[in-house]
């Protein structure tokens, strides 16, 4: 990652701010021959897009995606395939009320980016938080569509785990209940305790931070290097590079810190289809940044939005001390909104591995080993 | 991060296994005319080297450091200085004890990189881990002595915080105790605590995870950059890439998880050098991505060593099921010897990013923003 | 450079075919307060329009850019400028007459990379040769606009100085020339005798290659480095990136294999202002990579359009032999646009480096050099 | 290319000067199984080493290759092969004769680096040229006999083709010649000729130019990629980054010039292997950046040695004018030893874009293309 793309043979870069006229990015490295028309990536798009509930920004974007190169269709090709070339996509900004941010042109909101794109830049776009929008993840999930399809054998899904203090009960886990409440919180009870939690963060002007899980089943063992290639260090980047992110975790995380070494090895016995198969999976499927063959799981914590309606001190460009109120339309838990976000992030890093396994490796090496 | 380098202008460059003939690093994008001696090196892999108590592995390495390139001194330049040229360091492999590894010559650790390393590549090193011995990680902290000199403005210190269950008193911090204990622990109590804990779980064969923390004092508000050029996404890279470690937070981490909005975001007052100032540090030092001119603070988890006494079960590559002892001399809590290395790696993002924030924008903007 | 974007700082993603709905380009890593419109890109790609005269394609493009992004300007902000985010470049394409490449929706025309494409993708845009065609380096040459402006202080400007067998007279150069003929000669005799010479061309149905050079006067000494890092390397890269670019020199190219060592040596004297002064530039103001201080001079080969009224012997994606006539609006001598693309590229390099030298060494070190 | 690596997949970073201990090359990327040891490494550096006729330079080194990494074989592994790690090459410098360098420690020698190192450093190491010495050529050609292995199915060779005034007679063409004079020469008579005149020049303290020539025969279609990944992109970089080249030319380069279209573009018949067939290479073997499974054919001029007897005008590092006079041990035509150097990038390039074409499309796709 460095400036504003991401991915070393599937790369992203993206462009765009909250109030200019378009976001978009350019999706390059993907193999030609995949399928590929808006249709592809537009349902994407409508799970992150805000507006509908309560519990997001009231912000109402169609968010509608449009590929403006790098597939071609006719009459001999059935559908419209990816050509090899750069895939551009763009998403046009409707709805933006500029004028909701007057009181944040001058002053920074404690926080956010504001200072620091000052401090850096000299100039800013202050209109919805220009740059730094969460806008902006849109066209992650922009890209990450085309990414499963470059892995599609493997299923990447993502959950709301924690919400300030409340946490699903991890037995209760249902991916389906995931689509069935606006939260993406796997845990049916998890879910309405959220609801109400959140009501009440939201009616007192306020935000709360959250966590998110993203599981990745069905990529098989061999994916990522050694150690700067590492594919665990490529999520962590990859999450961490989301807005509001604070801290990413693989498999057990920070509680692997309190285990001992037997308790933290995941056991191996052969399996019946005469493979390696692990007894438990405490490393979240990666060990020495080379995927294990068993479900990829990562976490990341989101802090809470920092516009939010309760006074903060700050100051402002020009040296002045002032109180922010940020008014405008934010979500109360940003975090809700990641989770396709997280989908998408791990979904390109998943591609971009896969590519370069393939690079070096080829089709080899396959079990047994020995030669 | 790709492949074995890391750093888009710093970058560095690894190789070596632990039982070949040496590890190394190349060092390229040093500014020139900076001194650089073996001995601006060497005391930091002093801090880092094995052996140095029974608390460590028992590998007695000198990990003498020699440079091979990029430096440049005779009698009008007063000391060596870099010449902007690629440094490249290496360091050789002295104490090996090959045989100690026959036991895992097929088979393969439960928790450690064995069996991921034989599935991609179809062989492997397994002597001393290879390429993912631990051993690795010394050019990393040689390649940070490097790039200290470049932010030679910035204090970049680490600490032990976690042991297995036990937590460090944050009240009771001092950076002067760091250096007192074979721990690298803040606080002298904990300290002890660590002492008593860590002989149990090295009679009983076993080991323990650990967190270490980093604090980057000095480094100046602007390094870093949206979206994909984060300060924190590149920190989270850097360290996860580190062996053994699972999770990685900046400021709060998944501590804000559980803050509103107006507990998370940090006030800000003018200062007496009419510069902007912070109230709090939630933010540990970055927001969207580039740094606020406050402490940067990064804590990783750093999981048990999978090699211990205790028996696991396990699978060799003939499809085999073995159970598993390894012998051989292995630290307990390989955490503790991260913790130069942890500094290392932050040493080297802020010297990028340093460099990164001078190509774009030159010694501006400053203070006061507004034109 | 790879996949589609090419400079390590000074970043430039390009995206569009021919036929789609939109070329377009992502430029990265731009500085921050850099004053830019529509108006600053425009003039640039208007040089590179075709349809402008007889002696190139009459295809209609008003090739209008638009910024999508990475500016800002308000009440404040006197004009507007550059914010330090990706600048997102876009043109629609709007004269297009797909059924004019029926002919070759299947048959490859020789010279081009119509079956290239097809063997390593299985599917190309076959309409106006796609990705391949000429119109991509619209883009660079809108990239090239604001490259331009982060090197302000240096003159970058190209001419043709050879079309067919017919090399222009160098006693004769003179700038001013270039501006008041269609073919960018700097040469008034030459500019005739290239007109008459490429109408005989024109009306036989064929093309003809030339030679195109770019110099650029106000670099100063230090930029580019040993020893991939070389100006002349990425200049190299870069307008051979160019379509139908066949070689590229510096300085006296191929004519230093002629010289000795005496005769190529560029002898050196105090100037009036104290500094070296070169008395000759065979070098073409690159010594081991780095500039001189003198004005650079590149030159490149353009071959001639492939796509040509005199049938040629091809073979089409079904194996089938056939003659290949390519009718449609094609430039007879692609040469001559190619001046403000080789422009824009070589603005881009020297922006790309002026960036990567400033990161490395600031503002040192300055003459005299001895400490 | 950036700084002292190259390369996307297949990445080589060089590190050394002329004078230190070792120069070497970190060689990142390669696909582990292939068998690899320094005798399959030695030979391919034994046809650039020095010393070897009175044509080069009289300097005495062995170059001897030692791997340092990413290499392993035991009684399980027949023979020793790479691993998927790094592999670091080290050659030892030990016929260094510092002393003749004296002359040139504040002097610059016209037509050499040392000014411009000095300019943007600030120091340099002026022994031999330091990091400018085409001593650093040995690390090429080391890293290109990994590569020969990576893309085994394409013999890669080069030829000296002009010295001087004096070329080829391209009739007379013998690949076996090649390896009978001291020139690289495929033309016997061309080498009496090479012969005489470098006698004449050699004596005269004098140094001449050359032209190159290589061609790689047995690579696929396919290989490179639209437009800023262009196979004669990158190969246009890896040559111009070679010391003292100043010009690069692919297939008929600048003569394309003074094509028509007709004339230039290959003409393509089925083949009775049932592939398409070109009857001829005006192309040099890449058509729109990518391969078109014709041989490829690059060329490379090499200017003459700066370092020579005759007096030069110059200046040195204090502002005071002088007259420069190069003693010490140089090759007064550096163009033949660029022909293995020039093998050796060619290669590096070929290795990179095999690996990167099988990331995007793996085996496919084949031919006939038509789904």
């Amino acid at each position: 990652m460095s400036h504003n793309n991401f991915g070393h043979l599937f790369r992203v870069t993206t462009f765009g701010e909250s109030h200019g006229p378009a976001i978009g990015c350019v999706v390059d490295g993907c193999p030609a021959g995949i399928p590929l028309a808006e249709a592809d990536i537009q349902p994407f798009l409508d799970r992150r897009r805000p507006g509908q509930s309560r519990y997001t920004t009231q912000r109402q974007e169609a968010d509608e995606v449009k590929i403006l190169s790098g597939v071609f269709g006719d009459s001999d090709t059935p559908g419209q395939v990816t050509t090899g070339t750069p895939i551009a996509l763009q998403i046009l900004n409707t709805d933006q009320r500029s004028k909701d941010y007057e009181a944040i042109r001058y002053a920074y909101r404690p926080g956010h980016a504001d200072y620091v794109y000052d401090a850096k830049y000299g100039v800013r776009d202050y209109r919805g938080g220009g740059r730094s929008s969460a806008r902006e993840t849109a066209t992650r999930v922009a890209a990450g569509a085309i990414a499963r399809k470059i892995v599609a054998g493997v299923t990447i899904r993502g959950a709301l785990v924690q919400m300030g203090p409340h946490r699903i009960d991890r037995a209760a886990w249902d991916w389906d209940e995931v689509e069935r409440n606006p939260f993406f919180c796997p845990d049916a009870n998890a879910a309405e305790t959220f609801a109400a939690y959140l009501d009440g963060v939201r009616k007192a002007g306020s935000s709360i931070g959250a966590v998110v899980e993203i599981v990745a089943e069905g990529a098989p063992v061999g994916w990522g290097a050694p150690l700067y290639g590492k594919l665990d260090a490529d999520l962590a980047a990859a999450l961490m590079s989301i807005n509001a992110v604070k801290g990413v975790e693989i498999g057990d995380g920070f509680g692997a810190a309190e285990l001992s070494g037997e308790a933290n090895a995941d056991e191996m016995r052969m399996g019946n289809d005469g493979r390696p198969l692990f007894l438990s999976n405490h490393a979240g499927g990666v060990l020495g940044g080379i995927s294990t063959g068993q479900p990829i799981v990562a976490r990341f914590a989101v802090k809470p939005t920092s516009s939010i309606l309760k006074p903060r001190a700050s100051v402002d460009r020009f040296g002045a001390e002032a109180e922010i109120v940020t008014k405008g339309r934010h979500d109360p838990c940003v975090g809700i909104r990641a989770v396709p976000v997280g989908e998408a992030m791990v979904a390109c890093v998943l591609a971009d591995h896969f590519l370069r396994h393939r690079a070096q490796q080829g089709d080899g090496p396959a079990w047994p080993f020995a030669r």
